[in-house]
């Protein structure tokens, strides 16, 4: 079994976290990024969409998307269970997981890609291109202001994204707030102390490394 | 269990679809988008982000996204299984059930939230108010045109969406689609022969009624 992954791709990250947690023994291949590789033929052979992480089994079988990887890894290895035991709270798991996914991974994603002069023409994720909307990055950023204030809400009833334990869940949210600190200079601000202490808390695992 | 949902959401017809597809009795519960019934106190309790369609199992647990919806109730019933049966297949057709998410479904819905003059100030779904962005229509129109291109191709050589069975990944299509038609008026077109054969074969079902 193999990983294809970019090391600064946040949607790598997500995965290598994962595998760290869960303490999987996974060969890493990298994909360069940025001589676009994953345009590259051999590549696409393996992710019709061109796009990193891939995990290809040793069987031959590629499995893309990134969510779709985590469940994979976690139904497949039972060590530490990161979306719970039963069907009901792998689907309250990947509920949150999605959320975070959604209302902050993906929304500073589409800031990123809209914004980017290296990213110019392929403002959308995949094999085709598309042209950059400006007025995007701006709504991306509300967005991701709107995320921060719901997570602390959240994260001010319970100590996990998901509830009691730490999941799927907190590997997505934690890689979202890390993306906005860096790529939209939108650090964790004082008021959002339930954001803090879980970003204290899930940080330094040594999984965040990954 | 009962399942929130609302007649003309294409969401709600990803799931309702499944449930005719396994033979489900599930009671359906109508939420009045047309009075904006999702924002409501009542409906936020049972779903924080305000969106259709909501599973509430006999516990009271909510299950909300519709893709955790539909991957819930194929592990929780085992009859006519739409994910296939081990880990590695249902990574397979949740794959496939996330690029038709994402390549047609999602940007349909994006076109449509940042076009309708119903949705001005909601081009997001979700608790949080948006203004539209009037160059994401046509860059959505684009991108469908191209989820057909790519689907055209992938139905050349498998029969359904996710390889030999009909499976979750083809009512995400199927809807898709189907939303693409209506809300774009973008018909499958002569060229797209496998498209034109999938649909035949999947739209004939009585579970597309739903």
């Amino acid at each position: 079994m193999k990983l294809y992954h970019a090391s600064g791709s946040p949607n790598s990250r997500r995965v290598r976290i994962l595998i760290a947690e869960k303490g999987l023994d996974i060969e890493l291949v990298p994909v360069d990024l940025g001589t676009r590789e994953q345009f590259s033929d051999a590549y696409r052979a393996v992710n019709p969409r061109a796009v990193v992480p891939t995990l290809v089994l040793d069987d031959g079988t590629a499995i893309g998307e990134t969510p779709v990887i985590m469940r994979y890894l976690d139904d497949a290895f039972e060590q530490v269970p990161l979306f719970g035991m039963t069907a009901e709270e792998k689907a309250v798991v990947a509920m949150w997981e999605r959320r975070a996914e959604i209302e902050g991974f993906a929304a500073v994603m589409e800031g990123v890609r809209n914004a980017a002069a290296g990213l110019k023409g392929r403002a959308v994720s995949g094999p085709h291109g598309y042209e950059q909307i400006p007025e995007l990055v701006e709504r991306s950023k509300r967005r991701v202001a709107n995320f921060y204030d719901d997570l602390d809400a959240r994260l001010s009833s319970v100590p996990f994204v998901a509830g009691e334990h730490y999941t799927a869940a907190d590997i997505t949210a934690l890689v979202a707030v890390d993306f906005a600190i860096r790529a939209f200079a939108m650090p964790i601000v004082d008021q959002h102390a339930a954001i803090r202490r879980w970003y204290e808390r899930v940080s330094v695992r040594p999984s965040a490394m990954a």
